[in-house]
């Protein structure tokens, strides 16, 4: 982190191109202006040398040039809700923020797409293309404040997503202005398209490395009729993890399926309003959705797979407040970890849904190994799992453990098949582990594809995985 | 085409080269065996010099290494069932047959995943992995005889991808050997991952040009409990795009919704047997999946919404016969084409589901103006219309007024926001209308990530889009 090293100014020069490009009002320079513009959820900060707000391409075309030719590092942010880092300006340079290209510039509801600038909150989208019928699949827990162009750049997800897929399962193409400073299309306007390489795919979860987004074309999903909530209450991880494989292969798809481990229950019970049973070791949230008519039907076989040997009790809420009271326990969860360690490491890692009980199982053995306390809840259909490691940032003995213990929880996640980023992405956080999961040979490729679209080397250098 | 150009022999030492990575009954080098390698199934024909069959990966990555030293065209193939020359050796060389590549390496049922090896045929994957409730949407029409590989390789869809999405949709992870001869692994085994720029996608698609397909993990989906067949019949395709619009814009989305304009069913009424009402104008085929307990709402629910005044029958079907019956109009058009011109030219296009019916009436100007008879049928859910341009090929000046009808319908597609390819691809058939839909910065990026994966541009050099 660069906070402690003061930036260079930029010259004379540079600062009335910027200012140009920028136009009134559109230029940032003063050190406790930029402040805000260089941190993100992940605790890191560093201070830009300014920040440049966007309202059209063509002034992200020109600014592109800018650092390009000047070699100055240039860091695309939405609105800096991402957890790993990936726009904080750890080299300074520019920040652009995409907050200002906010509009919404077509939905077009016979063809099930939106046309969107970058910076469209997500629940902005959700809530205009909501009032003609439709939802855009997407979800993370920052809905609210997150954009689109965030959500794209990281691939972002949330529990919709064992249902309705990611980012890149609901984008047609886009619109992106590469490193080199050239503006071009990907994708096409229909949902078929075999013309060329996934250029569209390639960019989304690429973190701002290879180009930036300054338009989007999103696939629509008609909203559903109805939801229906269930809780299944486990005496194991093992009985709710199979639970979940038996979920999962059968056809009627929850459009949400949370899960929280042992230790997870185990906290929330000193801490918040508890209406588990006795000897709950892992809970299932299930939602599902459909039309009025078919509900009852997808309740009725989703309870039959859910049900096991290990199942304690199962319920099922349909008014606000029953759906509410519901996931009380589950919605104690994040407040009460915050209260209990308040700088807790928070991990996103996805395991093969079978292997989802001997997961949990190693992390108990670690914690034990340890004396890291660790709570597991997440996204349980998609095997993505957040792992909470527990621990006091100012003990530099937990905080070492802690660092081995995060070490062996991905060679763990690697061992069973998995992967270290669900949906978090990777950015400066996770970008020395990237290694252990990723072929040199494949690191070497996205090094060279980097250098194809960003020759200067000036696109977010040293995000997402180890560069030179 | 090199047909009629004798392609040098390949030299001795390359030959002995070549027999020792093939390996017994591995190789074929007499031009007569060679033959059957040098097509597919767009008419195009060039002998290569060599054909090998791998049995593992390790020989995939010696032949690429070989030839990437002596500079020799590579060119891979599953059963060579695509229709644009994608396969064909016309730049001579090896041809890569991964037909004995064909084992089933394992099904996850529990994670709803299969790892197959390229040359496994889709027919045989569907019947492996349906025994066990499963089935991977990928449903081009020569199913029995295609292959996983060349499914990836194309981005194969069929009538299923309207539901289900196709083959970038139903992938996890690959495994591969790029053009460097370095095998690498992309993608993950688990339904969420962002470590990494998405190689998979990139790599789905790119027609042989980027890397060989050695082994691929595939999503697969649990196979619905029932099915319906419903068959709406239009005056005119105005009336049947616009129930396109309203089936798509609402919650039940059908696993199959087909279309036949109004010239083709004048073609089909003169050949076959014709149930269809007087002043029939347009078809639509509508197929729903789902649970027994839902399925009658679901046919309801479309039925209203493909009702509007333009509506002259809506019939369904139940039992095996009256689906057979149903269908035996649009199975009849097949048949029919190829006896009234066995050398049609059909393409492939797609464009947005409004705009079909302004598509459909252009296309019927463009066949008055070129006197080109002008057939259309596909897959109307996804806006992608396979039109079937009638000709002698014998007829030199009818030949030359199809290529300028072909011209005007290719910008006519991309006047409407459409796109040239939907599911057949590009090989060599397209590669020179590309640059119409595509931005050229778009192909110079795709010509630096092909040298990135291929420096000596051996693999299938030439094919998918303009290349040096």
């Amino acid at each position: 982190m660069n906070t402690d090293n003061p930036i260079p100014e930029l010259s004379g020069g540079l600062r009335r191109s910027l200012a140009g490009i920028a136009g009134d009002g559109g230029l940032l320079t003063d050190p406790a202006d930029c402040w805000p513009y260089g941190y993100d959820n992940s605790r890191r900060h560093a201070l830009p040398q300014a920040v440049m707000f966007a309202t059209d391409e063509s002034q992200v075309v020109a600014l592109v040039a800018l650092c390009r030719d000047a070699g100055i590092p240039l860091t695309a942010r939405g609105r800096g809700t991402g957890t790993t880092g990936a726009t904080v300006p750890d080299r300074g340079g520019i920040v652009l923020s995409f907050e200002r290209m906010d509009s919404i510039l077509r939905i077009l509801p016979n063809d099930r797409l939106a046309i969107v600038q970058p910076g469209v909150l997500n629940a902005q989208l959700q809530q205009a293309v909501g009032d003609l019928g439709f939802f855009w699949p997407p979800d993370p827990t920052s809905a609210a404040t997150c954009t689109i162009g965030g959500n794209l750049a990281y691939n972002s997800a949330g529990p919709r997503a064992v249902k309705y897929g990611t980012a890149r399962e609901s984008t047609l193409g886009l619109r992106v202005v590469t490193g080199r400073g050239e503006s071009l299309r990907t994708g096409v306007m229909t949902t078929k398209g075999v013309v060329g390489y996934d250029l569209t795919r390639l960019v989304i979860g690429s973190e701002g490395t290879l180009a930036l987004i300054t338009e989007a074309t999103l696939k629509l999903t008609p909203l559903p009729e109805t939801k229906r909530t269930l809780r299944a209450t486990y005496g194991d991880i093992h009985s709710a993890a199979a639970a979940v494989s038996a979920i999962m292969a059968q056809p009627i798809i929850p459009c949400a399926l949370e899960f929280m481990d042992g230790s997870a229950i185990e906290m929330v019970r000193h801490y918040a309003e508890f209406d588990l049973p006795d000897g709950a070791g892992a809970v299932l949230m299930i939602e599902l959705d459909g039309s009025a008519a078919c509900i009852e039907e997808s309740v009725s076989a989703i309870g039959e797979v859910a049900r096991n040997p290990g199942l304690l009790e199962l319920r099922r809420a349909e008014s606000k407040e029953e759906i509410a009271a519901l996931w009380k326990t589950r919605k104690a969860l994040s407040p009460t970890l915050r209260h209990i360690a308040p700088k807790k490491i928070n991990e996103d890692v996805v395991v093969p849904v079978s292997r989802m009980g001997e997961f949990i199982e190693g992390l108990e053995r670690l914690s034990r190994t340890t004396g890291i306390r660790i709570v597991n809840f997440g996204h349980a259909g998609n095997g993505n799992i957040h792992v909470n490691l527990l621990i006091d940032p100012d003990d530099p003995d937990e905080v070492a453990r802690a660092a081995e213990c995060l070490d062996a929880v991905f060679a763990l996640v690697l061992s069973l098949d998995g992967t270290l980023s669900g949906e978090h992405g990777v950015g400066i956080e996770k970008r020395d582990f990237v290694g252990q999961e990723l072929d040199p040979a494949a690191l070497a490729l996205m090094t060279e594809i980097k250098r194809c679209f960003d020759p200067a080397g000036i696109l977010n250098v040293g995000k997402g995985f180890p560069q030179g």
